[in-house]
């Protein structure tokens, strides 16, 4: 008898089912050619003993073996390994498929894009990052009982189906109410494109919306991937400075007069990167200069939830009169990075221009992570957890500013922000945050090198540094170890 | 005391836990001022009774509106709407702000795309769609345990972070093996890219690597998604004819010879629309020309698994030595069009190109799901899924097919099938598509028209009849429906 006790591992604090381990266990077996098909197993009662687990499992993964074919009941005799295995043989029509590895580069043309990077994600534990949230805040129990409730109440219906091209009806319809309470909009359900985080959001409205040669305004500063994004459109860029009170919007109308402007992007809430808000004035200048000059202002409000001062400003959305903004907002900071939840809002015929896109790039989005993420939106489990996190948040913050005005006085500089999950930090000129970047992994500190931030043609030695995934021991360590870092090194 | 029996609405057959229905109710209510600030709430026990639900219902209830700061505690008085409600009020910066109702038009002028249209889903009971699966066969609650049980697993961790750029290492991992073993590759887990379906997948082959004036094959009659990504980026597009064997091959040295080729798009296993499968001598033949001539080959194996002759046929990636091939295929069909599952398969550095893309496009998958197929996978629940669905779509084809030869043998004319979910129906002249499309609904029974089939100025009069996603019952229904239709109508 073959030495199941050793061929089939179990482990007993893994989370997947004993039953289902055995059956993985025994198929690797069987595919590997270890346990050979017609060979006869132990019975059950001798098969548990031998694995050390309740007969009733043992019973439990030959049932799932069975029902996927890898075993054979033969009355009276036992339980064999079957004879035909359940493996596909698939018809080979061609003697060059032995043997083969795949080569390592294309064996035809193409030309890389320049223009993005794929990014160095910060997720080490002391990452001072873009500005991610802490995902150990996330309310994870509930959203695994909501998404698991929400699959099992449409199995066999249309929702599994194809369809959801705008998203969730519930989701947009709740999204709308919320809304319109909250941010001032005057909304609809079909208003609304459920999107993949801001970032199909931004993506979508760009690609559908602005062609070559399409002259649009951002900040001299500004999100670079929108800044991509645009470029590889093949837009052209004009630039205005940001000051502390955001996009210099007085800056605007000359650009105006000489220019034909298809669009103005801006992150009004918090500016991306310097997390500077546009003030009250700006806001009403810029949605009279759209409304003279017919440019659409796409309005990226992706952490409208996360601010700490008073109150939220509203959008410029909420005083839209003309349908002159898309809004652009995303869930994924609220929940988790992981769940790509994001929306675009915008007059009825430009969400059914960037749902064409948008079908033929993934067809639709998550119907149950929509339709569970609308439930505990509605059930208030969302804010619950957004209150929490914003307290979180807030201390956060505070302890990041004070220490790294304590520790690095003459380092750093920085406005302490009023909202969002970052600082933007301008290092002084003997420390080059290419260099610190580069050295502080060694300190087990982890740190951008702000380049992606940078206008062409400058180097402004700042970066963002994120504060919210990080708890407060966490910060302290952090920054003690980046004073180390600069300490010693420059 | 407020009438609460008739205020919060309480549905028992929901399958909402009732006290989050207590917990939407009442904020709903106090939202609407209803329920108003300051309100004392009856004790939990007088609640209870008049909700009719257990006392302990009603306590967790009111835990949860007291976390989410909707109520509040008075020690011996008992509990009170709260005075300060949670809702955030933000900061209004503009008069302009109230009673604005969005415009249904932008007010920015923009050019539509005549290249996509938003298509016409084809969900209701009897519908002779395009060749969806059925959903009804799912295996949902397998889906939802092991999805519940990967996010509770990953709780906290950066899993649930920014990261996934190519897909869960797990999975592509899994399928690696999968595939190496059963589909002739000798892939690793960085050949693969995990997308949101093979529509994901095509979008970025032809958006990463094909630009405007590129000249690519397709047949004459083609996946009309894929001529659409085409188009979009300006190629060239090229066509061959398809006959019973497929892409006719044989053709397309000439177009080589006065063409300089960037790629050719094939669906080899299931021709799409037409179902036929690619013959051995011309995927030899078309791997020769690719390696001649070094173009790309796409190869959108969207179906691949679900055939029904003696076995699949191998994909030309399995053939493939020179890294000619960027493999595509997809696992909505396997699970549900609702999980957004697919892949490339193709050398590193193509790999990584299309990950630029990607990035800007929606960052990242959904860890979670990928984790939870991979597992699924992994323990061949997706494997006993598959022999289930086989077998029955194998009865519907061969039903369908039967009940199309008897009930319309002078309308209708196709070829049975080797695999996929639909058959190619080619109507007799005096049934016109586009007039059976519009009556249809009438009866009951829809259709497609056929249109996005045709070759430009071609009108086949042809389309796709879905056979997998009706039970036997229904399709005897909808064929009796569609006799009935053209009887009395043409």
């Amino acid at each position: 008898m073959l030495p199941y006790q050793t061929l089939i591992c179990i482990n007993k604090n893994c989370s997947q089912p004993i039953y289902l381990q055995i059956v993985s266990e025994f198929i690797r077996q069987i595919q590997d050619g270890i346990v050979k098909s017609g060979t006869k197993l132990p019975g059950s009662r001798k098969l548990a003993e031998l694995l050390g687990v309740h007969r009733k499992t043992v019973v439990t993964a030959m049932e799932e073996l069975y029902a996927q074919g890898w075993v054979e009941l033969i009355p009276y005799k036992g339980t064999y390994i079957a004879g035909c295995l359940p493996k596909v043989k698939a018809k080979q029509w061609s003697e060059q498929a032995v043997n083969l590895t795949m080569p390592k580069e294309a064996g035809f043309e193409f030309t890389p894009t320049k223009l993005i990077q794929i990014p160095t994600i910060l997720n080490q534990r002391l990452s001072l990052n873009d500005g991610y949230p802490d995902v150990r805040l996330a309310p994870v129990e509930e959203m695994a009982t909501a998404y698991a409730r929400n699959l099992r109440r449409y199995a066999g219906s249309n929702v599994l189906s194809y369809g959801n091209l705008f998203g969730q009806e519930y989701l947009r319809s709740v999204l709308s109410e919320e809304f319109n309470k909250t941010r001032g909009l005057r909304s609809t359900a079909d208003n609304f494109l459920i999107t993949r985080g801001s970032q199909m959001a931004i993506y979508l409205t760009i690609n559908a919306l602005i062609h070559k040669g399409d002259k649009v305004i951002v900040g001299e500063t500004n999100y670079h991937v929108a800044n991509r994004c645009l470029q590889m459109v093949g837009a052209k860029i004009l630039h205005i400075p940001v000051d502390k009170d955001g996009l210099v919007v007085e800056e605007m109308e000359a650009l105006c007069t000489t220019h034909s402007i298809k669009a103005v992007y801006v992150t009004s809430h918090h500016h991306h990167p310097t997390t500077v808000t546009l003030k009250p004035e700006r806001r009403i200048q810029l949605l009279a200069l759209a409304e003279k000059y017919r440019f659409m202002i796409i309005e990226d409000d992706y952490d409208y939830e996360f601010h700490y001062g008073n109150c939220p400003v509203l959008p410029l959305a909420s005083a839209d009169r003309h349908g002159l903004v898309v809004y652009i907002g995303s869930f994924s900071k609220l929940t988790a990075p992981a769940f790509r939840l994001g929306y675009v809002i915008a007059p009825q015929n430009v969400i059914r221009e960037l749902v064409k896109l948008r079908r033929v790039i993934d067809l639709q989005g998550d119907a149950v992570l929509e339709l569970a993420f609308a439930e505990m939106m509605e059930a208030g489990i969302i804010r619950r957890y957004l209150k929490k996190a914003l307290k979180q948040y807030r201390i956060r913050r505070n302890v990041f500013c004070e220490l790294l005005q304590k520790k690095l006085p003459n380092v750093v500089s920085f406005n302490k922000p009023q909202g969002g999950m970052a600082i933007w930090a301008n290092f002084s000129e003997k420390v080059s945050l290419v260099e610190l970047a580069k050295i502080a992994p060694k300190y087990d500190i982890f740190i951008g090198d702000g380049l992606i931030h940078n206008p062409p043609n400058q180097n402004l030695n700042s970066t963002r540094l994120g504060f919210a995934s990080l708890n407060e021991a966490e910060i302290e360590e952090a920054i003690t170890l980046l004073e180390k870092v600069i300490r010693e090194n420059f």
